[in-house]
């Protein structure tokens, strides 16, 4: 599967391709059916995560596609990716503990969440599928479907499956879909000595 | 290196090496010195990483060892992180914006950072090295050191480098090096239909 890499920009050439050649497809092929044994990797992926003091304040709801649980995480999806997720393989929802044990905050637990699910997605594509995050979904309806108890707060809904050509999806997805990825210059997201002053790199080949 | 699993824990196996084989070592090699272009691939995988609707909404503060960003990151590490991060190659200081631009929470900002440091994670890995994330640092030293502007927040510090034999580390921290890595069973991490109920996966192998 070819990467839409913004033109001129190679310096994701840099990096392995199980990173260089991650990007968030909509066009799922709704034929594909995850092998348990994939299944299995996935989640072991999620699970090995590292986590400040091991505390692991993650949990994950997870559906195949046809049974319950995707089905309810579906409903809670906004429109927009309603549109699209539907045809993926896998739908799982990341919750975050809103407190440790010790009552510090969510800020290092999304962290650590999003650590976990970074892992899950990096396996996806070890796997040969892909992986597209999502932040746009009800949490009261996710809440409410999985009963999700006090203190849990549901933070990213990630689709898993094998991507399918993207003429395959109705307009507008599919313009969305051949766009270049993009991302800030590194000069204005990479500090050394102080905030704003660029760590110095070699100029990109 | 080997990596330091639970005896009898087979299922880190499923997954790929560059996520098996991740484990955060105290025992960094202090003659290390880390390649233009391994800083380069290590920036570039953090860039890259994906983002709620592709804000970004994180910045890094790096330096090389002898650097004064890594002098600087180093001295506002908690003491017990101070025992062993000097002998690591790379210091960087992962920065969530408080809020985005719609004046969302940090939930989402912090959960996007540790997607980012993920990515630097597996790419230290694909060059052989090892990464190892700590939340142990005073914040309010970084801030100051570094002029972070108000609405960002240092939400973890990230020692990068080559692994040492855990022999030429002092006790406590030698044990502590070579103990078993574990984690939280599956089922009690991976729910189906309802929270609680377990994720039916296979047999491990």
């Amino acid at each position: 599967m070819s990467v839409p890499v913004a033109e001129g920009d190679a310096s994701v050439t840099l990096v392995h391709p199980l990173l260089a050649e991650r990007w968030s497809p909509r066009s799922f092929d709704p034929e594909h059916v995850l092998s348990e044994a994939e299944l299995a990797s996935l989640v072991e992926a999620a699970r090995w995560a590292p986590s400040a003091r091991n505390r692991q304040p993650w949990r994950f709801l997870a559906g195949q596609r046809g049974s319950e649980a995707f089905r309810k995480i579906f409903a809670s999806l906004m429109d927009a990716n309603q549109l699209w997720a539907g045809r993926s393989s896998l739908l799982v929802v990341a919750v975050a503990a809103e407190r440790d044990a010790e009552g510090q905050s969510l800020t290092g637990s999304g962290y650590d969440t999003g650590l976990a699910v970074a892992q899950l997605s990096v396996q996806a594509h070890a796997l040969g599928l892909h992986a597209h995050q999502m932040g746009g979904f009800h949490a009261d309806r996710i809440r409410e479907a999985f009963a999700i108890p006090e203190g849990h707060i549901p933070v990213s809904v990630t689709a898993v499956g094998q991507v399918a050509p993207a003429e395959l999806l109705p307009q507008p997805l599919r313009d969305r879909e051949l766009a270049s990825r993009e991302r800030r210059p590194r000069e204005e997201t990479f500090f050394s000595t102080t905030w704003g002053q660029p760590l110095l790199l070699p100029v990109q080949t």
